[in-house]
């Protein structure tokens, strides 16, 4: 090799680090698990909101990052931990946490997290790690079957298939992009279209936000491509008032683009009409001009597994795309959200950009998914292992006996609000949600009253309760209730049982 | 309490399930741990590349998830996992991977996810985990501290300070759309803006990506907002040209609204001159008009915690905002992106939609942050808790270490390159990665020669890179490159000195 250079200069001294040092791991590792199964075992011993000042958590670090390495034996960093950390969380795995909605874990999806963090690989393209890719395309057909989703949302159809986004939110992002690539792409020539959106005024927050981000809103305000759609009494998109809207966008020229419908309000788990939303794209003509229904399913999703609650999504198989977060109710890490669709060509449309360095064999040959394309981000964690795994932990049969079990555990709680006169229940419970009020007496305020009972509540330590507004209907007016969740993994009927006693007491204390 | 229910109907009962249960978790994280242990230390044993075929893991899967458990004493998965997942991924963490840019783990980052994941709360309002938020408003300017990055960058500022995205495509994407609003609000009334982004046209794909999730896009190749500065022959940003397009779009009545610099790019690791980007800005008037100047330092911020290489970002106090990505080069579990602002009411006025379920008394006070406003997605993971251990692990000091290191290890085969007659050095290697190629012999084909050398060093099983395209220079036309990129944790000098050897013994084959 008379070209090779004869003599190369030494290669330089390396750090004496070994920053993956497998035998350290393995102590440090076991530490680690000790400290969260001691959490979990001791977690009903803490109040489940902490009584943190803001600045507290700050002020009880040092100012600046340690020059030289300050974790010792890790016996300091769990003492941190302890000390600083635990006392300032709110303790979303605590039984008495009937907050929001909950963000489950379970011990397989934590196993999951630690092998994905543990291998570290980056699943942007298939080749980048085939497995990671396939996977998580397996596991979304299981899924999809699981939840009784049409085939054409699976990747044995020729244009569907899953992917796991890290959010409901990107999910709506990237339906409503792909939406206005379709709608565009099928646009007649001349002025480019005026998009317009439609999700109920109980929407999630995360469609005003989408548009802002895709630029189909200056502010939450703008109503120019947004429009919120009344609701009907139950709290579900009103359908006259849908058609309405669609038909005066068409007569005037402008392009229907996204309607955005709930499988399961935030406020009160109130279900959008998925089949009557399509009939009003089809029959206005609007499906015909590339029209997208996006079904945002994220937290009653779940429990679609169970073939009982299936009708509160009929029509599903018309949606073009839907999404939920095992996240929440099914017992999966954050982030987790899974994302469904029959178009995907609209969305590697709408998100491919292929530059010279991620160019590669695998994806020349077409015959891979590369989910860079499908998602807002280039990088990918390896989320699909702790699905894979919660799905083989509980197989079918216990996820379903784990929603049953909540769902019965809120329908027992309804019985009771139903049962006392002192409460009324404000919207109906078709799931795991309760949203219910204290009546005033005469002469009291309302809200006043159930805003004090929240207050008492999340005082208490013991449970965690948000609450929501409810829009006017008919001569009521907006009313403040309170919501109770029942979804959180360590929750049991003795615990809703015992908030009931706490909610019973408060209230007889309040009025006296 | 006479209003109170006297016979509520019993409980239901609960399903027999635990699913956090602190007992069988003890167990099988261990066990999940000690298999991460065992990998770690055989990773070398390990093809970097696998020869999966596309369908091949899929194939392995079973068609349904299963109805009931089937993980047994979790013997059954880890032999999945050992059959089925390790023989099809792309190795990482492996030495011999120097493709793209890495994506450093590490022992404290991995016990940091275990942390997350087993505490399993929601970050999204500082109430809904104060420790969450507050851990990483402290641990960001601690980390703004390190990088010399300026006061104004830090939450000891009034108007700064720094959060934990995915990736810097969301850093992109949230500084692009934080932007628009910033110049929307300076405009003078009349015809909405004209909104105009400026990039390197070495430049992530991710700018072209947002612009396209933002609407200021159709297509990667739509001009009509997105303007691709040239590059100067060290590939980093013309600046003549960037002023002439600056006054070009101001003259044309158009605002110019984000410039996207770039520090480090992926291609060679050219960095865009930030003060004379500023300079621009501020001398044609665009600054005055409210337009962003986003520095992206994803992979070659890292190195900034070493003052020696700052001078490459002088400027970048001039900055609206800057990222980097710990999970890149920092020994940091993806996803860690830092991002940095000195105008965070930017953020949060173009990202901030409050529905009635998300007020709560924390962020009523304003006393507090709530990072669900600087970021596209609403739930967020404990991520500050890998980056918290990470510096206490390593220190500041074993940083700066461990970056020198992997410098000096690209300076010592940068000298091979140069010292051997048969390649030629592509670009300025100013970090840790080398663009090199072999200089083809009168009628060869220089890119398909390189190509061929490319394939069959990734086909030794032993090393990983990529290639990239360089763009045309003077007489020099476009050239298809090998990058090779010092990154990896577990990469020592021993690592490269065995890649400088097979590259050496492929390309004396290849030249026959």
């Amino acid at each position: 090799m008379p070209d090779s250079n004869p003599a190369p200069p030494p290669p330089p001294r390396h750090a004496p680090q070994r920053p993956l040092d497998h035998e350290s791991f393995r102590a440090l590792g076991r530490l680690m698990v000790d400290f969260i199964a001691d959490y979990w075992r001791d977690i009903e011993s803490r109040p489940v909101l902490p009584s943190t000042k803001p600045g507290d958590v700050r002020a009880a670090l040092p100012p600046h990052a340690p020059l030289n390495p300050d974790v010792g034996d890790y016996g300091p960093v769990l003492a941190d931990l302890e000390r600083i950390i635990l006392p300032a969380l709110t303790h979303w795995q605590h039984p008495g946490f009937h907050a929001f909605f909950p963000a489950n874990i379970s011990t397989p999806a934590v196993l999951g997290e630690i092998l994905a963090a543990g291998l570290g690989v980056q699943g942007m393209l298939w080749q980048t790690s085939p497995a990671c890719t396939e996977l998580e395309t397996h596991v979304m057909d299981w899924m999809a079957d699981l939840l009784g989703l049409p085939e054409s949302f699976t990747s044995r159809s020729v244009r569907g298939g899953g992917v796991i986004h890290g959010t409901a939110s990107e999910a709506t992002l990237v339906a409503m992009v792909a939406a206005r690539h379709r709608v565009r792409s099928m646009h007649s020539a001349g002025q480019p279209p005026h998009f317009t959106l439609y999700a109920s005024d109980q929407a999630h927050s995360s469609l005003v936000k989408a548009a802002m981000i895709a630029g189909l809103a200056d502010n939450p305000e703008d109503r120019r491509h947004v429009r919120l759609v009344p609701t009907a009494p139950d709290l579900s998109m009103d359908i006259q008032a849908l058609e309405k809207m669609v038909r005066e966008d068409l007569d005037a020229g402008r392009s229907p683009t996204m309607v955005h419908a709930t499988v399961g309000t935030t406020g009160s788990t109130a279900f959008d009409p998925l089949g009557r939303i399509a009939d009003v794209l089809d029959r206005t003509g609007a499906s015909a001009r590339g029209s997208w229904l996006h079904a945002d399913a994220a937290h009653a999703g779940s429990a679609m597994i169970c073939p009982e609650f299936r009708h509160l999504q009929s029509g599903v198989e018309r949606a073009d795309s839907y999404c939920f977060n095992p996240h929440k109710w099914l017992l999966t890490n954050f982030d987790c959200d899974c994302f469904f669709t029959r178009d995907r060509k609209a969305l590697t449309a709408s998100l491919s950009v292929t530059p010279e360095y991620l160019r590669n064999p695998g994806s020349e040959t077409g015959a891979v998914i590369d989910y860079r394309d499908w998602q807002v981000p280039l990088g990918r964690r390896f989320r699909a292992l702790k699905l894979w795994l919660v799905l083989r932990h509980f197989g079918v049969s216990g996820l379903r006996e784990y929603i049953r079990g909540h769902v019965r555990m809120a329908e027992w709680f309804e019985s009771h609000v139903r049962a006392d006169r002192r409460f009324e229940l404000s919207a109906p419970r078709l799931m795991n949600l309760v949203c219910f009020r204290l009546v005033p007496k005469p002469g009291q305020d309302a809200d006043e009253l159930n805003r004090a009972l929240l207050t008492r509540l999340n005082a208490s330590g013991r449970v965690y309760l948000t609450h929501t507004v409810l829009p006017a209907r008919g001569r009521t007016p907006a009313r403040y209730v309170l919501r109770f969740c029942v979804g959180t993994t360590t929750t049991t009927a003795e615990h809703v049982y015992a908030a009931w006693e706490l909610i019973d007491r408060e209230a007889a204390a309040l009025l006296g």
